[in-house]
Formats: structure tokens, sequence, C-alpha cells
């Protein structure tokens, strides 16, 4: 009952009472829970939502954006928090609707590999669940993130050279439109040509076109063998010219991950991992044991014909763990090698047999420029992250990163290429969009957008303006 | 010139002039190629359009569009004619937009794999030309359709159970607006998160958003060892129960066909291939030889457990290319069957644990109503055609036909599947796809289609009336 009694709302007071009346103590106006949702792990600066909502049902949901729709206020899906572009920011105000609570998982059909989900159920949770099936979902961010919140961003991560990202493995939705209609898209089926996908349309959308209320997911089986492995390289283009050849040999590698020295040298520091501190491949291969033999064997000649050193191998679960662990938490180590920095970071994609030049490019770059950054990436899908870590009180840094960021997303355009692999556009990359897909996509983009959203309440201000 | 010289055409004398300006001979309007433009391989009558257009570029293509929109005629894309659901034939009439001249292959990038072709390219073409470079485009819907034509119903086909369908491998595209703009969609990055996925939204539109003047394809390595081998079942449900089981063991089958007895038999007759008149499957294994062994051990095994017998192996690529030339010719082998008949084909897809049920149930119902039919089936994927072989000059048979397939489709939906898995809904699954998607998410379609297309001169009548 606190919260309908902060006076400094602009909500309106009928939203409220109706909210109110529904929520309960699950609609709450305080500060510090406006502030935890007005943020995400993107360096901007928080932009509270006026309320935050925790909805426990499609119902719930169609009824806070029946609402919202009538009273023309925003309305921001939640789930983890853990987005990278300022997707959760509330920059026009309005509710925040977290849907953390709705984390069931309602049905697995292990004989058809998939599953359905509520959309505040977690990778993990999600894994947890599925190991006695001997099934998994593949899609791995890093992040312990919400399904709900990947299949908006069309998240990808370590596994997505074999497994494909989010746009490949959800099959079907449920989702609330933005005047509180309950849709379906999509089917348990394997494949359709049944009218236009708006399976793929939703997916990706960073919550501006619905609100996803149940996922049906594409699983698979938990491999018979996993080997992973690290290998270390004289240059980040050796490491690089490995990968893109593993990948032209058709060598299904399950994760591809580059780490550049300093990259290293960060997990190092936080993790005690004690490895050399050069570019190096984390590299893992799922399969039978002769497939899985086979692929090692093929690694390992076509590392050490780029000069590759060291492979070192994780054959333990426990092992491999460490050294995932390690990788998911590079950037949060890379932090810690600047205390009280913040980081801005690039997420390019390129076609592969341009991405050694795209890094060695931006690595020049960086270091002319004399900021301290690190890089890590997805090397096999053409994608990477460098992060460049700022000090937040000397705004001539971050104009700085920001400026190189800029250059990089322009090289990375010209060679065929996307501004984000994985991360979405949310309120950084908008000018990035609108150069890559032009002003007639970007213009079409919009109007179908009004389509979903005639009001313009579902997430405001993100992807476009 | 002696197309507009035909007084009966109902295009207005401006829009004729305007194009017989642009395109002389290229623009027809003889009733033969009319007639050869409004047909497709459905049962359906052909509904002729009034012109036929040969594009040579996307230019042209935007000058035909600016055309018809401003006059408001309808335009049907063409590529090879070999749709299945009627979507080629001229049911308001307008023009045909034939693109089968756009037919270069106009980049290969081999060392990313991917290749951008104009729409008019066939499969064949694009698979001759990639050989050379050890690549190939897997998407093999048995026609030798063009690859536009295959975005547009979102095809796929046998090889689809590894490497997915048109949806899962079209990168990028260039198409033009229903008012002659030419605009782009994605890259050549293998992932992105920038915006909506306009891409995804074109595959499977059916012609009724755009018309594509470009497409940016995925490649693969054209594999190291391929193995090809039929095995008899006593039933169905056996060489079924094979299929599911081999995919969840995770083996990466290529291929995986089912034919039943009686369409063995067709294609015996016709190819004179000699095989054992009872339920088969016929696999294809890619990898590594190490790799396709394993796999073809465990193929043997599991077949053998579900009383497989005469596993018959087609090493060369000889033998292959007349087996698989034997299964792609099963719907004219069929036809050949009952002289003069027509056939209505069936385009379920289920989830695989239920595709048993849906055979067995179908095969009953056929059976019980003693119509000639036969069965072909993408096993893997769940999705499998009934065709059945009608008298088209016995009204009764038709409508037989038909009803047996709305009670397959209405089966199929009850089991979590779809109504098309590749053929599209063209003018004959439309009250499925109502069934299907619902009331809403089909007058969502409808709203996005005429954000593209205002005027509703694409491809009108299709998909949804």
């Amino acid at each position: 009952m606190h919260s309908t009694s902060n006076p400094n709302t602009p909500l309106p007071a009928a939203l409220l009472e109706e909210l109110q009346n529904m929520f309960g103590n699950r609609l709450n106006l305080s500060l510090a829970m406006r502030e935890q949702h007005g943020r995400d792990e993107s360096p901007f600066d928080v932009a509270p939502p006026d309320a935050v909502v925790f909805a426990n049902s499609s119902q719930e949901v169609a009824f806070v954006l029946a609402q919202a729709h009538q009273h023309r206020i925003p309305v921001i899906p939640y789930g983890a928090g853990t987005s990278l572009e300022g997707q959760l920011l509330a920059v026009s105000g309005g509710l925040s609707l977290d849907l953390s609570n709705m984390n069931l998982i309602l049905q697995v059909n292990a004989e058809d590999m998939t599953v359905t989900v509520q959309p505040g159920v977690t990778r993990e949770q999600l894994n947890e669940a599925l190991r006695h099936h001997g099934l998994f979902f593949p899609i791995d961010p890093g992040a312990n993130a919400t399904l709900g919140g990947m299949a908006a961003t069309r998240a990808s991560g370590t596994n997505a050279v074999r497994y494909g990202t989010m746009r490949e493995n959800v099959m079907a939705l449920e989702f609330v439109t933005a005047d509180g209609e309950v849709l379906r898209t999509g089917s348990r089926a394997r494949k359709s040509s049944a009218g236009y996908d708006l399976t793929r349309l939703l997916v990706g959308s960073e919550g501006t076109l619905g609100v996803m209320t149940e996922l049906t997911l594409r699983l698979y089986p938990l491999p018979e063998a996993v080997r992973a492995a690290t290998c270390s390289f004289a240059s980040v283009d050796a490491a690089v010219q490995t990968a893109m050849l593993l990948m032209q040999l058709g060598v299904p590698l399950a994760r591809c991950e580059l780490l550049d020295a300093q990259a290293v040298r960060a997990v190092n520091a936080r993790d005690r991992l004690g490895l050399r501190e050069s570019p190096m491949l984390l590299m893992e291969f799922h399969g039978s044991p002769g497939g899985v033999a086979e692929q090692v064997e093929t690694a390992e000649t076509v590392a050490s014909e780029q000069g590759g050193e060291g492979f070192d191998w994780a054959d333990t679960p426990e092992q491999r763990s460490r050294l995932w662990a390690a990788r998911h938490h590079a950037y949060l180590s890379a932090l810690l090698m600047r205390p009280g920095c913040r980081c801005v970071t690039t997420d390019t994609c390129v076609p592969i047999s341009r991405l050694a030049d795209n890094i060695n490019a931006s690595i020049q770059e960086v270091e002319a420029a004399g900021l301290p950054y690190f890089i890590v990436g997805h090397v096999g899908d053409g994608n990477f992250h460098l992060g460049y870590l700022i000090d937040p009180t000397l705004p001539a840094e971050r104009e700085m990163a920001e400026r190189l960021s800029e250059q990089m997303v322009r090289r990375a355009l010209h060679m065929g290429g996307t501004c984000t692999g994985e991360h979405g556009i949310g309120l950084h990359k908008q000018s990035f969009l609108l150069e890559e897909a032009g002003e007639g996509s970007v213009d079409l983009m919009r109007r179908l957008k009004s389509v979903f959203d005639p009001h313009g309440i579902l997430n405001p201000g993100k992807i476009f303006s």
C-alpha cells in the first residue's frame, strides 16, 4: 500500500488505481525499485520508470497493456536486467513490466526436443531442468538472462557458431499486443510456410512490438562427448585465421572464442587461471567420441600451422565450467583492471574473411588513442566485442570511445557486416542502424511498429526515434 | 509490336504504352504466354494475367512496380512456375513479372561461404557454378525452382533436416516495394540484432510484400564423404520410428525421406529401379569419412531394431543421383499410375513424435475413401505429402480429396503442427491459415501487408483474402 501513496508520480490516478486493485503490492513505486528497473548493463545513466509492476500471467500482462494503451503510458518489459544497449531505460517514463515471476517451464517435449517456457525463465534454470532429459538449450550469451529477454534482443553468444541464435531457435510465441490482445505465432513443427513469419518479427524487436508471454524453443541432445581447449597464438591475426580455416573445413565447432592478451590477463587476475597471456582461442567440440576426436585432430593441425602453441585440454566438466565461467566473467574481470571505470562495448559482426582486418584496424586505432581496452570475440561468427575502459569522470574519454566505436562500425558496414551481432540497437546504436539499413528500411520498420503499437507505448525511444 | 495491338486487354492504355516503350518485345500479351504464366503445378485451372513482362534488372522491376502502383494494377512475380498452391494464378488479372532473365550469379564469397544471386538463378545453376569452389547450396525442393521463388515460398525439401530451410539460409535481400523503391535488408554477417528482421518477413511472403531482386545466401562446404542408402520396413510406422530415434540420438542426417509402398511402386515403374515395394527410408549422410561411418553404423543398428531390412547403399555419385532423381520424380511418377489424373497434395508438418499417428490416421482415411494415393515425406522434419490422385472429370473425387485434406490439417493443428511445411498458403490453404494462426494474427498479417502495399497490387488474393 506504500506504493500508491507516492504523490509525485506523473501516472494518471485512474491508471494507478486500476493497477493497485489488480496487483496490490506487486505494484511498486519506490525509488529504489524504480532505479533498479531503469538501468541495464550499459554505461548509460539510470532512467527510472514511474512504477514497476510484477506480472504473474499472460492475463495480467494483457491487463497492464490494455490499461497503458488506454492511458497512453509507456510499458517496458523487464527480465533479468542484463541488456547492454540501454533497452530497459525508461526514457519516457511509464511502467516497467517485470516478468521475472513468470518463470514456469510449462512443457518439455523430450521426443520432439522442444520446450515451452514463460518469459522469466533463465537459461541456467532451463538447462538445469532439461539435464535429466538428456537435452539442452544451447544459446548462451554469458549473463544468466531470461529467455524472454534473450528473444527480445535476438541474443546469441558462445554456442551460436554451431547452434544458431535466438532467431533460429524460437519456434513459437504467445505475445500480448499493445492494446492487450493475446496472440500466438508459429507452432511446434520444425518448419512452416504458413503466412508471414511473425515469430521472427517479434524476435529481436526489443520490446517495441509486443510483450512475449510464452516461448517455445528448440532443444538439442546433450552431446555424447565434449572437449574444450585453449590454444595461444603470437597474434590476434593467427588466432582468427585458425577460426576461419576451421569453419571453411566444415569442422562443426560448438564454440570458438577469441580473447586478446588483455582479456586473458584480466581473467587470470580475477579467476587465477594461469593462462598464457597472449591472444588465445577457446574452443569446444561436441559430438560422438570418434567425431570429437576427429575435430580435435583437425583443430590441432590447423592451429599449429598458424603457429598456435600450448593446446591445453579441459576434459572434465569441472575444468570446462571453470574455463567458461572465466570467459563469461571476462567483462567483469576487465572492469576490475581499471577500478571505477565504465565500459563502452562494441558488437560489430562481419563476414569472417574480413574479421582479422576489422580487429587489427580497431586495435591500431585504440592503441593510437591510448585508451585501455580488451577484446573478446565469437570469432567463428565474425563477431567480436572491443571494450573501451573509460573513466566516467573524464568526458573526453567517453567521447573518444564513441568516436572509435563509430569508426569501427563504419568499417564493419563497409565490409558487408552489421553494427550489432547480438546486443541490439537500444538507445545506443540508432544512428548506426540508419546507416546500415538505410532510411527507407528504417522508415518501413517505423511503419510496421505503428501497426503493432499505434500509440507508441511499447518501449518507446528504442531502435529508432 | 504484336503485343500492344491486342484490343481486348483490360490494362489501361497509358500503362501499356509506358511498358511497351520500356520493354519492347519483352512485354507479351499473347494468350499462350499469358496462359503459361497463369498456372503453376497446383491442380487449379489456369488464371492468365493480362500481360507478361520480362524484367532484366532491379531498375526495370522498380519501373514496372511504380507504374502498376500508379495504375492500381496487380503484379505477380514469376520464376520457374513450380509452386504448388496456386501462387502464380492471376486471380485479379494484371501483370506477370517474369524474373527468369535475372539469372546472374553476382558474387561468390568462397571464404565466407556466401553467394549473392539474382532471383531468376535456379538451384541447379547455382550448384553447378559453386562446385569448383568446393561449396554447395543445400536447399532442394525437388523442382529446379528459382532461388527467388524458393525464398518467396520459404521452400525447403530433402536437405532441410540438416541444413534448414530458406528461412535459415537467406542472409540478405534487395527487394522492390509496391511503389517502386529499391530497399535492402540484412547483410553478409552470419548474425545480427540490428532492428526488425525484414529479411525473414519477406521470406515466405509469396510475392505479397515486395519483389525480391537480389538474394544473399549461406553456403556450405561440400561434404568430404557422402553415403546414401535405402532401407525397407514392414510398416510406415517402423520407418517413421527409425527416423525419430535417429533425430533424438543427434545423428546429423543430411536427408531422411519416406516413400510408402505406392510411391516406391510408382518410381520403380517409371525409373526401373527394382526397389522393394514396401515402405522405405531413403537416407543420406554427410561428413568426414569417419563421421559418416559412425552415422551409418548407428542408422543400421536403429533401423534393424525397427525391423528394417535390406540396407542398400548407393556409394557412387551416379547411383546417388539416380536414387535422388527417382525421389524427385515421385510426384510425376505417381501421376503416371493413374493416367489423366490430377494430384491434390497435402503438406502438414507436425512435431516428430506425432508424425506416425498423423500418417497412420491419414492412410486409414484415404483407404476408407477408396481414393488412389501415395506418400512421400521429409520425415526427419515431421513433414509429409499425401497425394490424392483424382479424376478431374469427377467432382466428387476432388471434393473427397479436399475433405480428407481438411481432416488431416485439423489433426496436424491439434498435434501442434502446421498446415504447410514448405508449399505455402497460396490460394488453397487460406482457411487453414486462419484456423492455424487465428483471426487476430491473420488480421495483423493483413495490416502489415497494407504497410508494404497500400493499394494491394502485390499478388493479390494470396495467403489471405
